[in-house]
């Protein structure tokens, strides 16, 4: 049986779980816990040496890190990753533009609102993650406004990347009001059969 | 033909020109300044609305954005992508890893002290890049000093991913000689056939 590892505030081991259930993959969860220092314990970096979670453990040790790479090794031959070649890259480049235009502030917005509770030192970089983080809904709105998902009218792993933090952004302080596609988006995305929440 | 948008100084981009070359298929290369605002222009904005470079223009005028993805599209089917699904996971794993965890810190450090002159303003940020980009580096130099690449004993995108701005992390005032693993790799990639350097 697969295992997880992962922590279940953050939102890039919510993506992994969110397909499991989509794809009703039975999996075992082994909680780790960020703030406590776990994912820098030589246990943990012998599974993923760059500290981080999730890491998914395959039946003989092989341990598989970074959450978007897990999405596309879970959905790999799945109706939710195309085998298109062209359908195929716009789901991986939704992807990296998750982990570098959108998750460093989205998330990170969270963090410091959320779970640090907005500490004085921290606003000014709060700040600069909401300028950031609505550039970074701006072009999903923009996508959301001409197709029903991220790659055109079918749920794939782009959108389960994207859910993942765009659906807690509030917590950061986003207020998604003027984003009516991205609003309609959610939805859909919590209407998909397997559907999980990230704290359910 | 393909097309690329790209601005030659831009690792990024490099990636991509690297991919073509690697594999042989001609190209086009037109020329983008960033820091003259080119990425920004209403025109380019139409072709990725994310505003960066590089963007891959196919022959029926889809663009296809983010430097990774693009890899991934290049090289499917061939000796660059393994097509193993634990492999190819693999691949995706280092790419993801180095707009995260890498890019941001060994590519920003560049930035500030290759192109802007390391102004004083932004010397405490340069620090901060330096610590956590020889964090990434520590992680590859761990992997590098067990297998010749990335993804075992075989060149791939991962590589390429990788490559781009580890070449030129002296230029952000990185040291590389504690990293005898990272060197012999730079020296294997750069014996590939088709190689070409960034600026050649």
């Amino acid at each position: 049986m697969y295992k997880v590892y992962g922590d279940y505030n953050s939102g890039n081991c919510y993506k992994v779980k969110l397909m499991l259930n989509l794809l009703g993959i039975a999996y075992e969860w082994q909680a780790i816990d960020i703030l406590k220092g776990e994912t820098q314990t030589p246990e943990f970096l012998a599974k993923n040496p760059n500290g981080k979670v999730p890491v998914l453990e395959l039946e003989d040790g092989t341990c598989l890190w970074e959450s978007n790479a897990i999405l596309n090794f879970l959905a790999d031959g799945s109706r939710y990753l195309p085998s298109e070649p062209r359908l195929r890259t716009q789901v991986l480049q939704w992807q990296f533009f998750e982990q570098y235009s959108h998750e460093p502030y989205v998330a990170v917005a969270r963090f410091i609102q959320f779970y640090l509770d907005m500490p004085e030192e921290r606003r000014e970089e709060h700040a600069g993650c909401l300028k950031r983080g609505y550039k970074a809904l701006d072009v999903m709105e923009q996508q959301l406004q001409r197709t029903s998902f991220l790659v055109g009218e079918t749920f794939s792993i782009a959108d389960v990347a994207l859910y993942a933090y765009t659906h807690v952004a509030h917590q950061g302080g986003f207020d998604l009001e003027g984003y009516p596609g991205i609003n309609a988006w959610l939805a859909r995305v919590a209407g998909q059969e397997g559907y999980v929440g990230m704290l359910g």
